[in-house]
């Protein structure tokens, strides 16, 4: 039952890779997917740094995201963001390799939370991503076939 | 002094203007600069929409976090994020044309809370994200002719 | 029509005041009711005040809550809270008089968003608050009768 | 030196408890305080339950500070919130008893980020709230003895 849960969370994990062309531009890979979990690398790169020599918000808020899209859907379900809160604690600078750790908190009925931590290569934190979200009709793998 | 707070704003966005290559490459546009106040514009593309039809997340959050940034720069002070959220109102679809107003809601000291919010061309209110700001070391204009 | 709103909201702010013993407790009034708005008053007392000469976090949140609770109910619906942040801007001190102001920002089905904002008597801002609102079951005059 | 700062955090919770009038007032107790960690309880009475026949969120709120609070000064430099967020999963009855945990997550520099999960007693997920810290001058239990 546990084997059949993993393997529906890397067919759903699966399915979104195929069609996640932001993703790919972004050069987001996805490392390890669990249900209700995913970890994902974004490198630093020179098109994602601003003017104070540091990463874009906007650059750390979809790598966190992206974990979150991934780690909501391993159910299958097609689930989407109601909300979601990011803390910049550290900057993260070219270069820097971030990985980003998606993690179930709760799920109540069709809502859910997931955190969100972004480390640099050094194991330091460098952002704190709180999602909430919310189970909507269709299943991924479906939408997949159907696309 | 209305006049050069007016002017010390244009010349602060113009400024970041010049080294956005981020909003540029989304198609981002400043309609409207004001001292503690930014207006941008995104349509809503291709390569921005999801497997469920609608905008990334991580794009609607740009775009307020670009508002954002402009806004919370117009004193010329460089000044980046400390935090931000977003609750997801109502989808943005394919060729929509997405307007983000962002403004000044208290300045304390060297921080700062901005509300920004997203509306799609039937005026309808798509996104609210509110973003706490810092201000650092620097001036944004000086930045720019040293870069 | 806009009379009968006025109505339903002065009524549901009635049937709110009538078994609110908490906010009673704290000397929290109301001012001002209209259909998405609510305007509250509550002095800083010697108990609210923490070791460091301010009011409490809590405190504050509870004023800023309850603004956000009667605005959101004067639609005569059962509404409730699915979230909430708050931002600290200025402490408030013992023997301030706060105010709390809570301004409906959109209603898209049954969820709403509200923007509080607490201001002290000198028009300091002391607090920002966002609370996401759901609409469930059951009106709040017909609870009261049945109460 | 792990057991000096476990001295610590126990020296800077009784000086806070002493001073802590409330607290008291609401039934919260401490249960456990180790260095960037506090838990505490709260059983729900009939003042704390709301129109919905469920605890006030500024109930909810005010447990989740509480325990945020403690957590944050357990390094005795007198440490405030600078922004806190909550997110209501599940209501609570009259009669529950609650436990809220507050866990750090990180300290950068003089600011932290504290998560906090309140669980019923049926070990079911009420609320989870996130807190900003900021630490300004001096100790907890200077301050204690001063007063």
């Amino acid at each position: 039952m546990e084997q059949d849960a993993q393997r529906l969370a890397e067919a759903a994990a699966h399915a979104l890779l195929a069609r996640d062309h932001a993703s790919e531009a972004l050069g987001i890979k996805l490392l390890e997917i669990r249900p209700g979990y995913a970890r994902m690398q974004m490198p630093v790169r020179r098109d994602m740094v601003n003017i104070h020599g540091t990463a874009h918000g906007g650059m750390l808020f979809t790598l966190a995201d992206s974990a979150f899209g991934y780690a909501c859907n391993t159910y299958d379900k097609v689930t989407v963001a109601s909300g979601c809160s990011i803390d910049f604690l550290r900057p993260a600078h070219l270069g820097d390799v971030l990985t980003a750790t998606a993690v179930e908190q709760t799920m109540v009925g069709r809502n859910g939370v997931y955190d969100v931590r972004i480390d640099n290569d050094k194991d330091e934190l460098v952002a704190l991503f709180r999602g909430k979200s919310i189970q909507i009709k269709g299943t991924v793998t479906e939408a997949e076939s159907g696309g």
